[in-house]
């Protein structure tokens, strides 16, 4: 209904009315290897799933996706359990901050939902249970959707945050103690800082959701990655889980599924249309882009496509 | 694009498909207006917002509303105080259950959201300061967008629930502890309770929630509700924050903005499409309509109509 | 053991060593009859066993006992139905804060200790509940133990606390909520807010503190207040409970059981010797009386009579 | 004032006396090395200040002390550090399980007491970092005040402690995430499984307390452990937190500050007097030795010596 925009326009457009917010937000800073990001940066691309691409500023540059590769875990995770997942994760809003231990204690060691830390920790250990190399799956299924055989982790990112990963251990190690995590703990968090260290281009991240926005399929290729409930499950609980404390705030003033990084990105799906991701390192006072929301805002207000 | 369905063949499928769920849930017991109603009652009312209107089973018959009145004293705040409201309410999910006063507590007496019963009970005591008489302006607006000027209060459920509010009571005294209740608490309760008995069929629900799906404004008369942003905003809290602790699972199954009522009601809608009102006595563990979301479930797997 | 010191000389020693903090500590300003008390004034006074009595400073001075009447209403409430009352309130530290209702939802409307705000509520409770007159009853007990005829209530403090008194009206409610009060909610603040008011001089205080120091009974009268297990009992909740979130250090510096008020009062006991009370307007961080804590600590500093 | 009874035949009367409770309360069976243990026994060991000593039962029964070497591992940090400590740790009762997290998230990692097992995390810390041999300084010092040679860690115990310590593990990476522990996790766990599997008889119990008893010094040999304030401080925060949920009771019941471990044994002072030892390995619901707090109940009635 909405095929008649000019969308590159409106991505330039969008760009060019963020330039006064160049200096704005916080840069991450609990590991060098973010800490020395340049902050002017911005890029944005948009994928439909009719194959259309558009793609405005630094979008050829690489970032460090951190939470966003939560999603793509527990992709795989579906894939290798199916609902069998929901008795070791719930799909709540927590109403806490994501490194969270608090419910944790009075529910049990299950997590609310699998994009707070511990949540995902759950998809990770799934996938080092269930595969002969958790590592390998991870990246496999990353270059599968994306289409982008040279996606791969940042080591130097990754072993930067294990070394300080003390609340990911407390997370892990309080988890195990009530029998929910079969993995040692180190391992656990060698693979959970290596897929969170991931680094892709706002191309490779609009192309690799867009399976999301298309029933579980990659338009493109017609690669089948799960079915579409599973796709819409995922959907859901980025639409009432994915940006942390702004959740609510995220859906009225973008209205669409969505996951933030702390490295300044955010991927965002319109079912049955499209992909959109957003980059740049500034972050609000709750971890998200503060450029990346502004101009997710823009676009559903120009194109009036969001899903309220 | 869904118009090609037969919907009332549709709503005829899911009545007939939900018959073996007839003594399923309980009915809420806390007072004993609730308690006699007879559960195997069921029906369904679809509304479009061009026209078109669609019912099933006992839609003629008028239930007690209870929480879902929380939206329309959302919608009357909202058009009396505009955006100063979200000083005194956030709008982000509570991960308690609807009426704890933990967070309360740590959060200084913002309620989390406008859908647990702290937050309803700051848009009840907006309508009391602002207005000359809280009663008639609720009923004002729900006869107004219902397009039934019969709607009433049921006094005796709303005296028999104030008799058994000594939890509200404690939730109005602590936020007025903090300075965010100016009513007299005895005047807030009553309103409150007041506007829970309301009593509506399905029919009238859904015509009452079309104005959500149509940018504020009543389709079938034109009537200037709130502004679309107004509208969207509270779709958004609907679908984050409308069906307490099981707003994960019911993004999921059903998929559309909604708000229940211990009373067995549902109410959603389909932003730009339509609104859906089902009712059935028997209640999950959480409080909802059981039939209602199965019902509702069955619906936007049929029609393929959900946000995701 | 203690016998030879020469306590009017130490209890000079103390006053005259505290010069020095007049002016530190804030007055309680939550109303305007606390707020305008004279922060200058100082009073001790020690009682023994064996009649003995010594005093300093404005010690005939009437002061707001305020929380200090906790412990007459669990006598009393211990009197009227014995051990039943710890099926309604729990004797343990809360580690929370004096008005918080936490802990309350989550242990299902039982208090932790008779000395936080919900406990003795409790107490009151139990008084209106089970005799004609409570105002009389608790009078008729703190006349009984001060041997002064003339302790009355401040009507004027009283309503002064009763209107600002949403906190407790929460807390009551909540209670009421889980059915753990009987009474109506006003007329239980009302009898709360009245032996809140209750005025003493440091002299009056040490001397109704005496039965706990001689097993339940009146030294100078031989009055049976209660059992010598019932004054053990509160005892054991002062040294556990007393101080609020200063209950640890309080055990430390001063080791004695005690029971402070936000008026400025504290009485404390050594069981088998003495009773101890101290009066001191200005208040440190956690609302005990700053001279007041000073003074008893210097007391058993120089006396070496502590229970540790 | 309390040297006329006849102490051996009081043990006797008290053992005869709890006969009947042989087979009541569980063992502690999380590790098989506890699980294992035989349930009939009990011993009771008291040692007064000016050398005698009285025991009764299997007092020559080494047992695993467990959480009673909390009392030992604060007394040397105290040693180590002084004051400085309790810039790690506070000094009030926690209001919360043992084991719970959920306070050091709000606390910023600082736990509420040393007797909680977080609190005991610190005291080990300090004595890794502070000392050349954590494991000799815990046993030297325990060698020192029971004046036994021949006290040792039971390597299995610790062991297999140290292989279900996952909840443990949480808690210290949690407060290493706050900054608040300095050693490697690892190291740290060690240590504390291996003094909380030191064993000892009530007889060597009683011994080690005495200090505590007597201002700080060993009164057989005159050895000068802490200064008689630290020692009083200690006595003050076993008092409010010696026995984690059960402490305002044992307060009431016993009336003298004491330590509990999971292994049953309980160790108590009475200030000036003497130290009390007491060991049965069934526990009750809160995890304290069943016999032994009605074994030390029968000891202050009898005798009537008890801080209140």
């Amino acid at each position: 209904m909405s095929q008649t925009y000019d969308y590159q326009q409106i991505l330039n457009t969008i760009e060019e009315s963020l330039r006064p917010y160049c200096n704005r937000g916080d840069i991450a800073d609990y590991i060098p290897e973010l800490a020395k990001i340049d902050s002017d940066q911005f890029a944005m691309s948009l994928c439909f799933n009719d194959g259309r691409e558009y793609s405005v500023g630094d979008f050829r540059t690489p970032f460090s996706i951190q939470s966003i590769s939560k999603v793509f875990v527990l992709t795989i995770a579906m894939q290798l359990v199916g609902e069998e997942l929901w008795g070791r994760v719930d799909r709540e809003p927590s109403g806490n901050a994501f490194n969270s231990l608090v419910q944790l204690e009075t529910e049990m060691g299950i997590p609310r939902n699998p994009f707070i830390n511990a949540g995902a920790l759950i998809s990770t250990d799934v996938i080092i249970q269930e595969t002969n190399n958790a590592y390998d799956e991870i990246l496999d299924l990353v270059r599968r959707i994306s289409l982008n055989q040279n996606i791969k982790f940042n080591e130097k990112v990754a072993n930067s945050e294990y070394s300080e990963g003390d609340r990911n251990a407390a997370l892990a190690y309080f988890m195990k103690s009530f029998g929910n995590i079969n993995s040692t703990v180190d391992e656990l968090l060698r693979v959970y800082f290596a897929h969170c260290s991931i680094e892709m281009n706002t191309l490779d991240l609009a192309r690799s959701f867009l399976f999301l926005a298309n029933g579980g399929i990659v338009p493109y290729t017609g690669d089948v990655i799960i079915p579409a409930g599973s796709a819409k499950r995922i959907n859901s609980i980025m639409m009432t889980c994915g940006l942390y404390n702004n959740v609510g705030d995220f859906a009225y003033s973008v209205g669409l599924p969505a996951k933030s990084g702390v490295g300044g990105g955010i991927a965002a799906v319109l079912p049955g249309e499209f992909s959109l991701a957003v980059w740049s390192p500034g972050l609000n006072e709750n971890g998200n882009s503060l450029r990346g929301i502004k101009g997710m805002e823009i676009f559903t207000s120009l194109t009036n496509q969001s899903i309220f």
